[in-house]
């Protein structure tokens, strides 16, 4: 059981990145954005399979939803999901899953994934994996790195020192979103990968890190040792929560930490962080639109037009832009508009809360 | 009763102007398209109640329409209300209708009036309507002239010869919907107005005028002398419509006759003849924009946005656009598309023809 490492899926956000086709009610790892018949859930599930037994997985999610993990993923046991009582950002959420899964096993190596990411080439991803694997056995806290293709300004980026012969790379800096100027200059210089969100460690390794970079928090978790996994879980968990602070993992540790490595891939990563990168992946039509309509269009390029049902949708003279209808909401808006749909769900939010 | 005229109101167009929000099961003339509460149909109605007697009006519609027309004009009785079998163009629909009509009063003067027009001014309306009527019953040809504000290419132009003391100027010659340097020309040279599709004339001196220029038309219906109001009436009518050729009433006589004149009027007329026209006349935003929806605007301007419900609009980054959302169509188009609706509908109604 030691040797294959757990896998911890963080399926809790929100996100208002595919709104209004994602809601609060579903959000984008609950839905097959894809159109491939798996939600992202399932995508990144199936996409650990071959490295771990379905007991391996844990998925972490926010109370509510709960009966979406149950129903999408059944073959998960009741004590494999983990329900947040609150948001209270990511240190929190890997605090707790760190702290719980380190009582039932202590040995245990853990992957720790997004569950709305996208990985196309799954042969590639296990053998970077596994070379994660390895390095975290070392008692390294692996984060893994994707080559960058284009100057992407919605990734956050790590710049490391590479050291031949080795498989991770000692980590120098975070930049998160950099702008486009910026970006470039990483994309240049080629010391440069886009941080994925996933890593890998040792819980114990975690713990030693949540101790030293985040003590409070590391105390509150601590505390539950014994009642992880009993009937008293959910009351201590629910305490705990109201205890601690809402802070970034990235921010608590990850950039204060100097055990931090990154092991390299190039396995078709995508964050999905839009519609505009949706776009970038899906199909499209011979100028270039991506189409998931009853529609006719007219002169109208590098556009996503998708509207649920057998409405008909006519369109003319868009050119990068975005329409999505879905239940009660239209969306107009420029295809590269991901900047502004904080205030799109902010101000819809007061129009309804049905909206979001 | 030979005093007052009869109002001929012409309800049978199937128009596409309006499409989405219009369609061929309720087309424009059946809508509140201004919001009012009441139809356009019901307004030329209400607009003619000074001059006539319910009993005097005459409306004329397409066989489908029957039953919108005396939903919306209940004032009417049924003999009031003639029906096409089959749509064969202005000519044919006013030659039954002025033969109808002659067959009960040889004396009759007939004001002719479009379903969809719109008259802001009624009370110079009125006042126009009682100098055309005078001139009819000379026995001239009335057009209704409409001096021009805008070089408008959507419209028809008539010119005249202006003679000092007369009501009514000779007509010189028609143009329909010339380009926009032609109609500034037209505009700039001031003996052109707009052909507001509206006449007046005695229904002998119209039948004069089948009998000199569609001879083929006036023998067909004259047929019908002794047929007209009795229960052999539609049998009639409708072997009548499938013999005589689908010619407009401005080509096949118009255009031809000698006897036309106009009586000009300025009276805040409108074809509405596009969802441009109607953002022209309709209240707007700060930013220029008619919005009939639930709807939050981001950078938008100079657009028409029309979504039924309460269904939430969300649009960035929009500048001379319709937005129209109708039962199962969600059109977004230029908000100066109107030379395409026809395409837009045609290819529509490839889809289904639910869609149209």
């Amino acid at each position: 059981m030691h040797n294959k490492p757990y896998i911890l899926i963080m399926a809790g956000g929100i996100g208002s990145r595919f709104w209004p086709y994602s809601r609060r009610k579903r959000p984008m790892q609950f839905l097959d954005i894809l159109g491939t018949g798996r939600t992202l859930l399932q995508m990144t599930f199936d996409r650990f399979e071959d490295i771990a037994e379905p007991e391996q997985f844990v998925v972490i999610t926010y109370r509510k939803y709960l009966p979406l993990v149950r129903e999408q993923l059944p073959e998960l046991k009741p004590h494999q999901i983990l329900t947040e009582p609150m948001r209270k950002n990511t240190a929190t959420c890997l605090a707790y899953a760190t702290y719980k899964i380190n009582s039932i096993d202590p040995e245990a190596t853990i992957i720790v994934t997004p569950a709305d990411h996208l990985v196309l080439q799954e042969k590639k991803f296990t053998r970077t994996l596994k070379k994660a694997v390895e390095s975290a056995q070392e008692g390294k806290l692996i984060t893994l790195g994707v080559k960058p293709n284009r100057p992407e300004t919605g990734y956050g980026y790590i710049q490391y020192i590479e050291k031949p012969g080795t498989n991770a790379f000692r980590v120098k800096t975070f930049t998160d979103k950099p702008n486009t100027k910026l970006a470039k200059t990483f994309l240049e210089s080629g010391d440069f990968v886009w941080n994925s969100g996933m890593f890998v460690w040792k819980s114990k390794s975690l713990i030693h890190a949540f101790e030293k970079y985040m003590p409070d928090m590391a105390e509150v978790f601590e505390e539950g040792e014994d009642i992880y996994g009993t009937a008293g879980e959910a009351e201590f968990v629910a305490s705990a929560y109201t205890q601690v602070k809402s802070v970034s993992f990235d921010y608590g540790v990850m950039e204060k930490s100097s055990h931090v490595y990154v092991v390299l891939g190039d396995f078709g990563w995508s964050d999905l962080g839009s519609w505009h990168s949706l776009h970038r992946l899906k199909e499209k039509d011979e100028n270039n639109n991506v189409v998931e309509a009853n529609a006719i269009l007219y002169d109208t390029e590098n556009s996503y037009i998708k509207v649920e049902g057998e409405k008909l949708v006519v369109i003319e003279g868009l050119e990068n832009y975005l329409v999505n209808e879905t239940d009660n909401v239209l969306l107009i808006c420029k295809l590269d508009s991901e900047k502004k749909f904080r205030e799109f769900v902010s101000n819809a939010k007061k129009k309804g809360e049905d909206f979001i």
